[in-house]
């Protein structure tokens, strides 16, 4: 396709074709190179520069600062804690939003690397793979700048987004216009990268005023990040409030069909709960995903739609003798056939729109529907309720495979989304099209009627068949089948067995039909969820195989094998009791803070009575959760202290978890040895 | 096609294409309608005839055996007791195998009634609508023969199968050679035809034999059908013999590979076990689906080979200008361009029967498979496993869809056998053809190398995502997870964090190939699997969607319920009991035979004391299968006869069976009202 025939005009009006000049050609829109008035190639080197200005800054701000404060050297190199659930997600999600626009650009433009104009082709895949390295790069600052909590750190942020945003505006209000792909392709795919930077460059001014705010007052708390946030105790109370009191509904009566409506709704539209914060790479895959979705909506459309406009003005009475030369005869007079060749091409982008637009809604609503199941499936293995998630139980300790699942879950997530409605466009795009060729078409204009002859000189076989399937089912109705008491019974067997013996012949047929009609269910049912990776598109005993789905399971595994908010908020207690510095009471204090924090009174209990309660409470909630017993094996201990070990961790990794969360204190907790 | 056109030559020796008179065109096979000496009319009006007096004599001995005797003119109407596993499998998988045979005949041939010869092409889909009821109906005589269990319906059986065997082998020997699809076509579909009546003329004259010996002795025990068959006790006594002594393989410690394979091995190949028999309709759909695999490679072959030899052996000079006609230049001598597109057309006959040979050895293998997981499921089923055969476990009584799915089981069974090997070769021909022509040949004549010209110069991007899988791996091996004490844990999160956000760009081309891989691995693992009903080709929340699996489950479901074989032991020794006519002391009898049985010395015991054990027992078996719980809950009563309510029936569904067992008695047992 020559990209530079682009050509705008209402192709609707159509000239005047039965007079015999022919069809006037539309003019064609030629749009050329546009070079913007802040060159991208000086503003890059600019940027650059002043990144990593900003960077060196930001080291030595980290190094001034008193050794005791937890934030330094070492925090700045860590981006964003992706294994804490209370780190403010918008800068993140915003980053990686801006990093997504780019690789587009990186993939598609002649220009992946802005200080290289026009490299051979033959170079140009090293400077795409360059690319790929640059601009994580060069976004980092805008994340770094977050990361140290200091009023210069976010000035910096400030002055750096607004330079990001200031130019790209300028820039794209330069050359509205690209000759790439659609003339306003570039100008639409950077949408999203400019409402990620409008973000940044008012999000960093909001911490600085928070900051400044909170300099006065005393740090709240629920502003705190990390361990100390009040978030997980907030929800290891939630967990001890809320006492399942729900058993009543679980009776055998059916409910009503507005209640079930409103379940089903509740099950696609994911509602945030207040005790519940999704952790931050999963966030970062939903917002990935969406922009994925809009970025290949736009592509798929401005890469297909405007080429169909061009053909369908082009077509000309040139094209009777083309379809002539294939025997094709439309109709005895050209224009007709003209007219004939332009309303077809006119139903095929309506198609191709159609299944564009199917496929879109169909990713967005996948989308939502995943993040109502990863929070229910993440809930319940906080729970320890494993089987319910993997049909595979392993050991839940993290293993290689399952971290570098970790690290690409995001970009896999966005990259199967993509695939995923790649695959759904095509498909639905020629189902479309055999619906309207074959069925619409041939209704409206009553010729052509293909589908119907067929059906039509085959209509025995389609009532055999119906009586097939109806017959049986009348007589087992009537004759097989026999109420006793409430009790459904086998009747007449002998008559059941000669039915299901002259059926037996009839029944292949229809056996036909449901091999075809398993076939179709099978693959739509796959191609609409092949963007999703909550769920499997394998069978249950080879859910492993499949990629997608294993990345997931072991995501979450290492998700909450390292951020259980449980483990977070018992962490969160132990540190905050060594920094009291108890002395010697201090175990006495972090047992009190247990106490005050579940509300149980065991303190007038004698120990052996503790310890008899401990293990009913052991044994009541093993035989409640029969899969924690898979999970608490390997961790068996004959103490009174395994009534969480189930959920929790290994101790040894909550004292590994305390000291990633706070430097200091953490290692003078009892390490239990390793049975 | 014109199926008329067949040729048959050697087509690899190839005339002297150097010389310029041309190719010599290969003299053409034309196969005139054949005529067999015995007319197709005139035998079926005949045997049709014959069959129907054979049919009356039946009857009319049915009639003449003592009231008394259980079999009767009832008996006739249902040709197997398709819920009896101790029928005789032989007869029931002839029939059905020749009725299979015949189908094809039906769906493929001009004259599918042979009364009508050259039906008008508008009313031969009526004939082969009557034709699907027809042959059920001319086959059942050799089947009712062997229901009687008499000596003339032996004889008449015999005479009956001999007859339809002379018959046939005479018409195939005076036409071998028959115009449609391929001259040996109708001879090689025709074979497992013969075998069934092979088998059938042979197994009656075997039956005869077997009861004149009989005749004198008294009726073996092994030899008996329904629930006299010592079979049903047998399973009994092997159920209490067998205690699971397996627990301690149950360790953790890894089976050694050459276990490991030989485990794979077996699970891949049917041996019969002694006291198992497998259902009867389960053992015909086997038997057809295997005849279906063996008829649909001899249709596969026979409709596409004999075309593509007839096209090769028809290329002359003029493919040069065809060719050239679409700018395809092979070569500028116009005879090695004939020898060119010989050879390649060559190629695709050979990825053709590769795909078809592939996807044959693929549905033998997975029908094997198919028998060794049936069993497994039935044996499952029978110890009320109910959860490891279903995920969804709904209530275990018959409906009405689960009988009609019962009924069509074998039927479906070989339709999506055939459906799945046609998608299975048009999709491995496919993929044949790509390796074939654009990896095999060009390697071999080192031209046209597009695929290794691709990689050749993308290959920094594979470099790329090769190094984007290495190096995570790396790292994690070297420095993000720490052994401590044997467990693993993470370390060094900073690192880990800051190079999961580097990643992000390039995982995402990862991700692009990982999605790809998941669309072949999905779509792969399904086609493959496409004739198997044992598996659910869709997720494992969704499973009762798919026609295939939701057939089988509901086919289990009612063969559990009703051909259980510790109830027909029940039913048989309830029945024995009445039969014995101990009056007041039958309950007594019956007990002490269910003691004999069982091996348990009870009678010493009081009766408290034997609830007492009795509720132990229920209580132990439910501890071990939870799954039972839930079969169990709607029989629940307090007595203490609940231990086998899980795995069996309610009892007035075994009263029923026994009824339908035996004509006499089983009344005046108890019915305990259901609850």
């Amino acid at each position: 396709m020559n990209t530079s025939d682009t050509a705008y005009l209402d192709y609707y009006e159509y000239p005047d074709w039965s007079d015999s000049r022919g069809p006037t050609k539309p003019p064609v829109e030629v749009i050329l190179p546009c070079e913007p008035t802040a060159d991208d190639k000086l503003f890059h080197i600019c940027i650059s520069t002043i990144s990593l200005v900003v960077m060196l800054i930001l080291i030595l701000l980290a190094r001034r600062r008193k050794p005791s404060h937890r934030k330094g050297v070492a925090d700045l190199l860590s981006p964003v804690n992706f294994l804490d659930q209370t780190q403010l997600k918008g800068l993140t999600l915003a980053v990686f939003g801006i990093l997504f626009c780019k690789l587009s650009v990186v993939v598609l433009s002649p220009n992946p690397l802005p200080f290289i104009r026009d490299p051979a082709f033959g170079n140009r895949a090293y400077w795409k793979i360059l690319a790929l390295i640059y601009y994580p790069a060069l976004y980092y600052p805008l994340l770094a700048c977050g990361t140290l909590r200091s009023k210069a750190a976010y000035v910096l942020g400030s002055l750096l987004s607004w330079v990001h945003l200031g130019v790209l505006v300028w820039q794209k209000a330069d050359c509205p216009k690209t000759p790439e792909i659609y003339k306003f392709y570039a100008l639409f795919a950077s949408l999203p990268w400019i409402a990620g930077l409008v973000f940044l460059s008012l999000h960093y001014p909001l911490l600085l005023l928070r900051s400044q705010k909170e300099a006065g007052a005393a740090e709240s708390d629920d502003s705190a990040q990390g361990i100390d946030s009040s978030y997980y105790k907030d929800y290891v109370k939630k967990i001890f409030k809320k006492i399942p009191s729900k058993s009543s509904t679980s009776t055998t009566a059916k409910p009503k069909l507005s209640k079930r409506l409103s379940d089903t709704l509740k099950a696609y539209i994911y509602t945030p709960e207040e005790v519940f914060r999704i952790p931050i790479l999963l966030a970062a895959s939903v917002a990935v995903s969406f922009i994925a979705i809009y970025q290949m909506t736009l592509l798929l459309v401005t890469a297909v739609v405007p080429t169909l406009h061009i053909v369908r003005a082009g077509v000309d009475e040139d094209i009777a003798f083309l379809l002539a030369g294939f025997n094709i005869v439309l109709s005895d007079d050209r224009a007709e056939v003209v007219k004939i060749v332009v309303y077809y091409m006119w139903c095929v982008e309506v198609c191709y729109l159609s299944a564009m637009t199917l496929s879109c809604l169909i990713s967005l609503v996948m989308l939502m529907r995943s993040m109502v199941l990863h929070r229910s499936n993440l809930k319940a293995l906080y729970r320890g309720d494993v089987n319910n998630v993997h049909s595979h139980h392993r050991g839940s300790r993290p293993s290689r495979p399952a971290l570098v699942w970790w690290m690409g879950f995001t970009s896999y997530h966005a990259a199967f989304v993509c695939i995923g409605m790649v695959v759904q466009t095509i498909v639905f795009f020629i189902c479309l099209l055999f619906a309207v060729f074959l069925l619409i078409i041939p209704i409206l204009h009553g010729q052509n009627l293909i589908l119907f002859n067929m059906l039509k000189s085959t209509w025995p076989y389609w009532l055999t068949l119906l009586l097939a399937l109806v017959i049986p089912h009348l007589a087992t109705r009537l004759a097989f089948i026999k109420k006793d008491a409430g009790r459904t019974e086998l009747d007449n067997r002998n008559a059941l067995f000669l039915l299901t013996y002259f059926l037996f012949l009839v029944n292949v047929l229809v056996g036909a039909l449901l091999g075809t009609w398993r076939m179709v269910v099978t693959a739509l049912y796959n191609i609409i969820h092949l963007g999703r990776m909550d769920i499997s598109l394998l069978n249950r005993g080879v859910e492993p195989f499949d990629p997608g789905y294993c990345c997931y399971v072991q995501y979450l595994r290492i998700e909450v094998d390292h951020s259980h908010p449980v483990m977070k908020a018992f962490c969160g207690m132990l540190l905050q009791s060594v920094s009291k510095d108890c002395g010697a009471g201090q175990k006495m204090c972090d047992a009190e803070e247990g106490i005050q924090l579940v509300g149980q009174k065991w303190k007038t209990k004698s120990s052996s009575a503790r310890r008899a309660q401990a293990r009913w409470l052991l044994l009541l909630t093993l035989v409640n959760n029969p899969s924690l017993v898979g999970s608490r094996k390997p961790f068996h201990r004959p103490g009174s202290d395994g009534q969480l070990n189930g959920t929790l961790s290994h101790p040894s990794s909550i004292v590994n978890a305390a000291e990633a969360g706070g430097k200091d204190g953490g290692k003078d907790t009892e390490t239990p040895a390793p049975v």
